[in-house]
């Protein structure tokens, strides 16, 4: 029974492996959270820049950008650090030819920065460019945090990185609608196709929102409950949304609504910011806990005495239906090991039940990757081509993009094989 | 650049590693399908040998007993070799948490055999008791199996691991019929529940089979057809299944079919193991394959000339649509590593859209395990208990058992949580 043993053990040191690793990440995620905030922070800066607000507050927000381009130089500069610190050893990562895909996508957007900037100082470049640009970006750090979430070996700390996640991409939807609506009132005038999309921004924040409050700790869900009680920026937020999402097109729309907008929708962005500083503590808090745990339970089976004893039999001796009737196998039974083996095994069970149960929350992104994978394969495109045609179909046809989705899979075997 | 590139670098070290375990667990699972072979066959000759099958071939049959006894040991003994030649530091493996507990579980069960067999020459044990022990000692094997199946990276080799899993399943099956068969007949009387039990098997098999034919490449199916082809052997077993499941319960049965049953279906057993050996080479081939692509992938990418290359912007600037719009950059863009990493998130992309799929055939077996863990975890139950109940409830409701599952996952709310 010792050969049991020695595997049961090599399965907690696997395991508590895995929990280091996901502290690790959780330090990334961390780091990747301020970074993404201050990105949109520059993009919601720069829209207001190339709009030029009406005229309105231009250089108080100008200096506002210049400071946020610094603040976003000093984070670049530690994310990069993290990257470059992190060890690339085959093994020493679980998913590593994902993660360290999807960082080599983040490094190029990164070293594309300085010129987007130029470009965005020379007035060179559309706001609706400039913000697909600084989305793109951000796009590619939420999917190094997404990889993370997907990853998790533990129900517990899944759940948080679950709930992470979706409070960052719905805050990224956010910052988004911020823009959005920076444009519709910088440009002055109402436009159906942008109010559609403004809705559609609203929807898939709600959508996230909804996900994070399912699997949130208590502490940041009440957080943000707080934050979406009615006060002065909620109100302001809401009236502005019904001006600019019901206008007639064609309309004009009030210019000077531009900053007030700007200005209570970045105060929202903040106390956004504030509850996933608070998150990213709790995840890494919960991945000292396990770990502590984890080494807890690896030295109580290395204590355990039956690990020098030598037993001739064991319990799988079992009835009709399947259960041990270890008590009829006489005195040299070695009891605790097999119970070690049963509770393990029961344990793992529940755990990836739970597990599974967790991940389906992130099934609705993976259900667009998969259909978006399907048709770059199927249809020789690139990831933003066939991200484009997914949203372009759900647009025409009225119908929500995992719908879209959802079809393209189930229609499968209809599409042309590649080549 | 460089930076992206040595994460592009790292990415492909990481799937050379995680393709060099998958190649180990490979080798593992051919030995694993001659053990799960080699007890199979000792289960059907024990219980001949327990029924004494009417009195008909009883000393042929112990002989053979004796030789598939001895023949079970030596494999077993290479079982335990290539565990214990397993490194099993952690990191090492991708899975290591799950699938060492697997092995300790299998471990344990090993350990026990010779008990086992000493109960059975003292015709100790009842003959449904002792088949209870050898499928719980499969089960685990298979269990081992399905980890790899579950945590193979690369689709191809995924597709051949869930046709080679499912066909390991329905094989069980088999075998598991072939013992009710044997027990029918030795019993020389119809029995109403051992009858619905055989048709579940049946059925069962059928099932797996199915998924091993939409799964399995062309040559090991081919051979399946012709193995299933009407011949003598098809015929025999097709005749005694319908003697043996529709004879009235209560009715006597031909004791002497016993042994025609037993080897006509030991032909059909011996048949299959063929196909599974052949889908184990085409596995250690497709290893060997895909390493060798993905080393010279590797080098490649290590001897591309823009990896000394410092470039100062890269392809994201996109316009609306989020389509990179490189051509602008002008002429200081390094082109070769935007393209490899836009290829590289593409194949990834395409590569998990496909393994998706593949894994959503080891969906059934997994949610029955979700709900098995559901309710280990809700009402403090064994594995073996929670499995009883789940195979209870499906036969008295007359339902499959994945059916009764997803009521389960889908009733999780109304479970009482645990303690």
């Amino acid at each position: 029974m010792k050969s049991a043993l020695h595997f049961l053990v090599a399965a907690r040191q696997c395991e508590i492996a895995e929990l280091e690793q996901l502290q690790r990440t959780s330090a990334l995620v961390e780091r990747l959270s301020q970074f993404i905030h201050a990105l949109q922070k520059e993009r919601g800066l720069s829209n207001v820049f190339l709009y030029n607000a009406g005229g309105h507050g231009d250089a108080r927000h100008g200096d506002a950008r210049q400071a946020q381009m610094a603040e976003c130089d000093a984070i670049a500069e530690a994310v990069r650090e993290s990257f470059f610190g992190m060890d690339t050893t085959a093994g020493h990562w679980g998913h590593g030819a994902r993660l360290f895909s999807r960082i080599a996508y983040v490094l190029q957007e990164l070293d594309a920065l300085p010129a987007l900037r130029a470009r965005i100082d020379a007035r060179d470049l559309s706001p609706e460019a400039a913000t697909a640009a600084f989305i793109q970006l951000v796009a590619g750090l939420l999917a190094v945090v997404f990889e993370a979430a997907d990853s998790a070996p533990d129900p517990g700390i899944s759940r948080l990185l679950v709930a992470m996640f979706n409070f960052m991409q719905g805050k990224e939807f956010a910052g988004q609608e911020r823009a959005t609506g920076v444009a519709a009132f910088g440009a002055g005038i109402s436009d159906a196709q942008r109010q559609q999309h403004w809705l559609h921004l609203i929807a898939s924040q709600e959508r996230c929102l909804q996900v994070f409050a399912e699997f949130s700790p208590p502490l940041p869900l009440a957080l943000w409950r707080e934050a979406c009680a009615a006060d002065a920026t909620v109100a302001v937020i809401e009236r502005l949304r019904r001006v600019g999402c019901t206008a007639a097109p064609g309309m004009p729309l009030d210019g000077d609504m531009a900053m007030p907008w700007f200005d209570s929708y970045t105060l929202r962005m903040d106390a956004m910011q504030a509850i996933e500083a608070l998150l990213a503590t709790e995840l890494q808090q919960q991945c000292a806990r396990r770990i502590t745990e984890a080494r807890a339970a690896l030295q109580a089976l290395q204590a355990e005495p039956s690990q020098a004893a030598m037993p001739q039999a064991s319990g799988f001796l079992a009835d009709g239906d399947g259960q041990a009737h270890s008590a009829r196998l006489g005195p040299q039974l070695d009891r605790s090991v097999i119970e070690l083996v049963q509770d393990q095994s029961q344990r793992l069970l529940a755990m990836q039940a739970e597990l599974e149960t967790v991940r389906a929350a992130l099934g609705e992104r993976k259900t667009v990757e998969r259909a978006k994978g399907l048709l770059m394969a199927r249809r020789q495109l690139g990831e933003g081509e066939a991200h484009k045609l997914l949203r372009q179909t759900a647009m025409n046809q009225n119908r929500r993009l995992i719908d879209v989705a959802e079809a393209v899979l189930a229609m499968a075997d209809l599409l042309p094989p590649a080549g």
